[in-house]
């Protein structure tokens, strides 16, 4: 029944908000003369996400935003020497090892025999390409997809593209809002695999539900789900 | 014998490298008491040149690379408010309405009827979708593919994913280096279409030669060089 499989990358493939949390922590330290932590992440998400339209998503966005971020709490008095701290710590990001996640390897290598499989993230498409390339699992994919928002129209799109029957697609990835939500729309199916952290702007105001919705505790859940959907 | 056209996008559609050549200009000003236009200049290319490989292109790379020269130039002396302002000029390149060039609208409409048509562009993700979308060309378009770095091994690839053979492949751009040679070394055709700037990192090591290149005056000149082909 199902005949392709997409996955989300970060935080579905690869960790990725764990290093945005820490970093978070440490931008909060560098700041901590001007302002207590709660208050620099407020600002700091206000500014992401006045930012979100014109810069889009991933780590030179975040850079951008915590850099204007630092010159508003700290009434422009913050140092050049602080501000290139804050752009070290983006190169520290997008230097980050590829840590894949538990159960990914095997899961991947034994869908790709039975499935077609393809990436589907958003994000920044030269960090994704490098996360892509590091992770050892691009032999297992036929396409890696870089899109600038996941909405149902971007799914249909893709689909589209690749000529795939959305009732034959199920989507896995850790986001409500991003993996699950739109591809239910069009009419897929869609896998959630919990992820510890979800970043404040990418929260589901709705809850999944319905017989192509699939909650598993893991992605090494899946090969059962297909089975199970083979019946 | 020509099917599918590729189009290069940032001059070769519409304007870009005027709104960089102008940003430049502003930058070098708003830096004039640190160190003159050419030494600014200089260490920018340098900065640029360094983060290629980690940030890839577009505005926001240009950007943190900007922040980053202005830190150097001032030896740490730059000013809050002076950071504040080359992200305003960020801004304003994230904002410019897109200028579409000469000639184009009529080329791009006259041949979508006998050839398949794709947009092929490096650069930023986000901000590369917002100017297909505001130039209105995105009817005649049959994909847009943002890429990180136009090398063979990436034509090679987008032509696999679509099935084009080489031999049937034209494409159509202002860099030698980056929309002319790796086509051509790939067997494919390639027609260059003048633009008064380069940027300094795109300049080509080599002429191109050979019965598949084609140096045209301008994009109009596209209907003529295709009827040519086919006779």
């Amino acid at each position: 029944m199902i005949k392709t499989i997409g996955f989300d990358a970060d935080d579905t493939l690869w960790h990725n908000e764990n290093v945005f949390v820490a970093t978070h922590a440490r931008l909060c330290e560098l700041l901590s003369g001007y302002h207590d932590a709660t208050k620099v992440d407020d600002v700091l998400n206000t500014t992401e996400r006045r930012n979100l339209a014109r810069y889009g998503y991933g780590i030179k966005s975040f850079t951008l935003s915590a850099i204007e971020t630092a010159i508003e709490l700290s009434d422009a008095q913050v140092s050049a020497n602080e501000i290139r701290r804050i752009i070290a710590l983006a190169h520290d990001m997008l230097d980050h090892p590829v840590e894949i996640l538990a159960g990914v390897p095997e899961t991947v290598t034994a869908l790709a025999s039975d499935y077609l499989l393809i990436i589907i993230t958003k994000g920044d498409l030269r960090d994704q390409s490098r996360k892509y390339e590091l992770s050892k699992l691009d032999p297992h994919f036929a396409e890696l997809e870089v899109v600038t928002e996941k909405d149902p129209a971007t799914y249909e799109r893709i689909l589209q593209r690749h000529r795939i029957d959305p009732a034959e697609f199920l989507m896995v990835g850790n986001s409500i809002k991003s993996d699950i939500l739109p591809v239910l729309d069009i009419g897929g199916h869609a896998a959630h695999v919990p992820y510890p952290h979800t970043w404040v702007l990418d929260q589901a105001d709705r809850e999944p539900a319905g017989p192509r919705y699939h909650a598993l505790n893991g992605i090494a859940d899946l090969p059962d789900l297909l089975r199970s959907l083979a019946d």
